[in-house]
């Protein structure tokens, strides 16, 4: 049976800093929490509805942990979705540990990317990309936050992050630091091997003055209209694309 | 004297019924109301604080409809942003026009994109990438969305768009008509001029079903990793860079 203390654990997990105390995060309807299933998280709850049931009967009986049928309005009410007619589970937050990258692995890495839509955004992008690493600076928006979850579109279950200081990384680091400004190389005609950091700044400030003196090579997305910029998770699409051109 | 009606016509506006009334939409914040002053956009109403003033002014004295100096409290209350330490414009929204479109020119065509973040940075995309038609399914976002506006950045100002049907636009068309989908052509590889029209799909359901005859040139953008599709915005930035390439 479902317990008042379960549905209100669920929502302080709205909170970043229950989600820390907790260690625990959730996530909402059916493509991500079917993505959750699969992957190497570590699930311990599971809400679901009838419609969930029917669509993923083999899932749910895979599934070892705690799990409740619930109504379509429990979610809503407990999650942050208007809409949920399908899921919502718990799973524990992973250790902020650097994978081993490999030479010629690309690697894209955020300097205080703020908003959750255009981290969870770039997540996806970085997942159709075949890009498996993010470095993200301390102050960079929240991996477990419900808004970055769900503009991922499944795909945070693919992607290791690391949260770490990138002046402190940058400095012991031997690769190429590729950043993208709005006054470097055209990226139509730049010579680059697709390894290293792609370093993409801040939604208003762009790259930090600090973390400069490390980038190997400044890259520019060519402009032929008006604009003054693109969005950083539009822009970390186009440099992605480019770098994967044969 | 800014009236109670003043403020109450404004609120009204966040409303599509209202601005289809009323004729007339607001946009705020510095980026955008700079813009809107500087564009071809009837702007009858100005609202701005004294940190606008101070910044803007120019502009200001430029300016010959209703201004009035508020207090930030005044704009965040009206307007639909949560901070607004700058400025409040309404305008009069535009006819419903088709522009004279270019033989050479490249024009993007929405099929049913319902979010107003999505439609805001496609207009940003186009006029970063030099694209200045828009074409609008009946039932895309509205082009005068607050948050539409928001999202583009200054560039709703710089781009025509024309709400129509698609389906009968196309019967009439003899432009090739491109379609983004998930297994055409690779763009990387494919050779096709940049023009004519560049059709891309619902966020959900891609392109109408009854739209597929008219498409001339089926194209994919190359996927190397496992995310199952690319946001419509972010895709569309994707082709159009390819499209501009040399």
């Amino acid at each position: 049976m479902l317990s008042k203390n379960t549905l209100k654990f669920i929502k302080s997990l709205h909170q970043k800093k229950f989600r820390k105390k907790e260690n625990a995060f959730f996530v909402e309807g059916s493509k991500n929490v079917t993505e959750l299933l699969l992957s190497d998280f570590e699930v311990s709850l599971l809400l679901y509805t009838e419609k969930f049931l029917e669509e993923n009967q083999s899932a749910l009986k895979r599934f070892k942990g705690e799990a409740h049928l619930v109504l379509q309005n429990q979610l809503e009410s407990t999650g942050s979705f208007q809409t949920n007619d399908s899921a919502l589970a718990v799973a524990a937050i992973k250790p902020n540990i650097l994978s081993q990258i490999q030479d010629d692995e690309l690697v894209i890495a955020l300097d205080d990317v703020r908003d959750p839509g255009n981290l969870g955004t770039i997540i996806r992008i970085a997942d159709w990309y075949g890009i498996h690493n993010l470095l993200l600076s301390t102050e960079s928006a929240d991996f477990y936050n419900p808004k970055v979850l769900h503009a991922s579109m499944g795909s945070f279950t693919r992607i290791n992050v690391f949260y770490t200081d990138l002046e402190s990384y940058f400095r012991k680091s031997k690769k190429q630091i590729i950043g993208a400004y709005l006054n470097g190389e055209n990226i139509h005609e730049v010579k680059l091997l697709p390894s290293g950091i792609l370093l993409m700044g801040n939604e208003s400030t762009g790259i930090s003055k600090n973390l400069e003196c490390f980038i190997t090579h400044k890259i520019t997305i060519p402009r032929f209209g008006q604009a003054e910029s693109l969005n950083v998770a539009v822009a970390t699409a186009v440099i992605c694309d480019n770098f994967r051109r044969k």
